[in-house]
């Protein structure tokens, strides 16, 4: 079996597991707030995996909020500096290849708060054209509430130059949330010399539990509540903590601490598996070939095909991808970043994406590379449509 | 040892543990929302987790709404309510006796959105005066935009008459949100017949992992999305679904199922202790010993003690408690529920909270009850101030 859609969803740990394992059986389970000695216990807890996982992401403890996943991190974001923003500054600059979390948050602030959405163009391989930023930048970065640009795409894995934006936008005094999702346990990257004023993490993408995740932020006087309750994270999200979720976060992000030499390593397989898959079928297509990506991440196409029968060929070979994001987003049409990519119907209606992990050797890409050239043999003699 | 702060946190239940031991071994990590089979097993088991809470909270599975916890329930439906209310209906009743996520809460909306607060008249036991809440619907219903009162008071264990409230505001046509976090998982709750339109509930309350929940609302579509994201939970609530959480708190509401046959035994030993308490030390007082109250929650005060030195004598003994609410709110001062109540701060101050639940018996209550008889022997001859 090979499971292929970590940028979907990562299973837990190995490590992670082990934890969980010793975890389950101990004792110690109580309110982190309580003053007696358990709860104190456990919240000491808590404040150990803040300074590992900050040490792990490059930021200061106190620029950690931890909280349920990306989407909950993003949504509080948004609210502090959009429900709070001075009355002037009504633009949101943002980019057509986000995470559907943002048109669906932002779609909040425009049509109850009056917002309006400026999207930066982008180039064939859904990269961000910084040139366009700037001059939005120069010409309004009077009226810009903030800038929400990407790190990582969830389809592509295509790496945006979110360390350029940030710097632009501390150039003209504009705050930049990036949506590290699929960077964060899968590629290199450091809070501090990015520059970036905020950005999230999900668990259930780097193995931790489901349900988990944190947010940075540069300076955390600018977070206003989102989640209510009491001091719990300094005031800044309510609700008990989730104490045994944030525990695996720490070792998941330890873990990958120990694992992101090999990335190199994933990123040559990866680069060779998809030589070896289009020199047999010069027909198939990887998307954003030519942009620097995530280690692990293909999404390619076949012109003709459809997307859905490759995913179900390979299936019926226990090998378990999506088509284009797997987030809630399985249409069986172009998906709304491949369109802004202008990427034909043809070509992106015929997308699967392969999405691996460091745990991930030679022998998995070797029999990915023969069951998707198979899968592409045998479905273009049929034809999907 | 005795855990008695299961109104601050509950441990894991050993029917969950046993669940959690087998799932983190099994192979099924995957995201739900993803359109391979084992995204789809995923998926099925959230629906399947769904309809048995549903059957156990009395309600329809598609009025379940998953989360995080009671505290992004309650701002979540506070949000829906308030957030797109009517321009006319600027007023919130509530009570002085709410969890603090309340008045959290609601201090944006006044702060931000104009909305201005209405507290109901409680009694000494800080019950809410029916009487005057069905005034304040009379004279202003059509400016309330919502009612929200809790089901059972966290600190005193008291049950409001939430039944009678939500047939109140049944009849004069608002909104009523009962935060039943302190309810649900440790007392009879059913939705439908409760005739409340929104409840909350918090995995960790009841036994299952923390950073879970769920809110029910009896019309979702009142309900706008405030973590954002795609279609997850109906399009009410996004971020990849927390499913190995919402196992566990499956796994928790079968398990109080089975068990709330003990629940009247629970009462009745509970009643017992506090009786041999009070007849061996005549000063100290239970909080609220007029009230329903929930069958595992004593508050109990001595005046002239202080709290924190009895909580810190039973722990020298291996009982854990807490001062007033668990949740961040151990200040060294009457909380503010007493003072709603009208109890003297040196009653106030003295009071400490144990909270068992139905896996206990007869021995925790005969122990609970010799050693806080000892400590009020010991303390009172000291005097704490």
């Amino acid at each position: 079996m090979i499971y292929a859609d970590y940028n979907g969803s990562a299973p837990l740990l190995p490590a992670v597991r082990e934890y969980l394992r010793k975890r389950i059986d101990s004792d110690l389970f109580a309110n982190p707030n309580a003053i007696h000695s358990m709860g104190q216990k456990v919240f000491k807890g808590i404040e150990k995996c803040r300074e590992i996982i900050a040490d792990v992401v490059g930021c200061y403890p106190d620029q950690v909020v931890f909280n349920s996943c990306s989407s909950e991190g993003l949504s509080h974001i948004f609210h502090s500096l959009l429900s709070f923003a001075p009355s002037e500054k009504k633009m949101i600059v943002t980019s057509p290849v986000e995470h559907v979390v943002l048109p669906s948050a932002f779609s909040y602030f425009v049509e109850r708060l009056g917002f309006n959405i400026k999207n930066v163009l982008i180039d064939a391989e859904g990269r961000i054209d910084l040139s366009d930023l700037e001059n939005i930048l120069q010409k309004d970065s009077a009226r810009i509430a903030l800038v929400s640009i990407m790190a990582v795409n969830n389809e592509t894995g295509v790496i945006e130059p979110y360390e350029a934006i940030a710097k632009l936008c501390q150039q003209y005094g504009v705050d930049y949330v990036c949506d590290t999702t699929q960077l964060i346990g899968k590629g290199e990257f450091n809070f501090a010399t990015s520059g970036v004023d905020f950005a999230v993490c999900s668990g259930h993408k780097v193995g931790a539990l489901t349900g988990t995740g944190f947010l940075m932020a540069k300076d955390p006087t600018k977070l206003r509540p989102y989640v209510y309750g009491s001091y719990q994270e300094h005031g800044l999200r309510g609700g008990t903590q989730n104490y045994i979720g944030i525990e695996t976060l720490a070792v998941a992000m330890k873990e990958f601490e120990r694992e992101k030499s090999r990335l190199p390593d994933l990123k040559k397989m990866r680069l060779a598996f998809e030589e070896k898959v289009i020199r047999a079928c010069p027909n198939a297509k990887v998307i954003a070939s030519a942009a620097d990506r995530l280690a692990g991440t293909t999404l390619i196409g076949y012109p003709g095909l459809h997307g859905q029968a490759v995913q179900i060929e390979l299936e019926s070979h226990d090998i378990f991808v999506t088509t284009s994001a797997a987030c809630a987003d399985n249409q069986p049409e172009t998906s709304k970043v491949l369109k802004a990519m202008g990427i034909s119907d043809d070509l992106g209606r015929s997308v699967i994406r392969i999405s691996l992990s460091t745990s991930h050797g030679e022998r998995d890409y070797d029999s990915l590379a023969s069951n998707l050239i198979a899968a592409y043999n045998k479905l273009s003699r049929i034809h999907s449509y």
